[in-house]
């Protein structure tokens, strides 16, 4: 993993939105203002995922690939599946 | 909000996907399989997101609605607003 | 529908944007862009989408809910589905 | 492209549902089942595009990876690009 240091830090203010949404709903916030948090929750999460995507491509993706054989077959698989997942949720 | 303390598990839950993602990070758990759970995560907030939004119509839209005037304008333009960021995020 | 005219306009610009698509596949145009352009043209239809939306909410589900009983239920219980539709897609 | 007549064949039908849309507004089919139908199209579009991607990434990507040098910088700058796109359209 590329910054490993920085992945942390993101997931560690992604789990403080959470924690931020949790509260707005347990003081009866109003609706669309959890709405924004939600939303903005989903687009830092969607940054971090990207960002891995990246890296995977980059070191094990790529790195199988230049081995050649059955692992770079099974490495691509496994990235088109999880880029799959990541449009369609 | 109709089922608040459905709310609050479901976002306790959410927390402890993120904070389980920060730990999958923290020991290099293979890029795959983190993916793999934060599109699980971003599918439950999706899930909390939508059911918000349906109480929202339901409660504070059709309230206006009844009551009309600039209200009931000012509500639907929100909810237009808060259902175009969740589609786009 | 609000303005038939507007919607009627802007799609069929999406389906000379689509047959723009099978063109550039025919033409072996290079991978990353037709992928460019079937973002624009997944983005010009969520635009579509959201309008119809915001229609349906404003006239359909307003109307229906102004009216009250089972079919204002009816009208709320098929946005939200429609909602969680474009989300999800 | 790995096969190019599936990919027309595709966009053809791609091509259809989007003149289904057009005439169902035309003929005022009811807002939430053009919804539906714009759903469905938007799902078949990103079919279309995570085959291709897979392409790519198994032909140019690994293409330019096996091969090395600033080519496959560039390749792989460009399929993370157009992943982020596809994920945030």
């Amino acid at each position: 993993m590329a910054d490993k240091g920085r992945y942390l830090a993101r997931l560690k203010r992604i789990e403080g939105q959470a924690r931020g949404i949790h509260r707005m709903v347990d003081e009866d916030v109003y609706c669309i203002d959890i709405l924004t948090q939600i939303s903005a929750l989903t687009s830092a999460l969607e940054g971090v995922a990207l960002a891995l995507l990246d890296d995977h491509l980059r070191h094990c993706v790529v790195g199988a690939a230049t081995r050649g054989g059955p692992e770079a077959e099974e490495k691509l698989r496994e990235a088109s599946a999880a880029i799959a997942r990541l449009v369609k949720s």
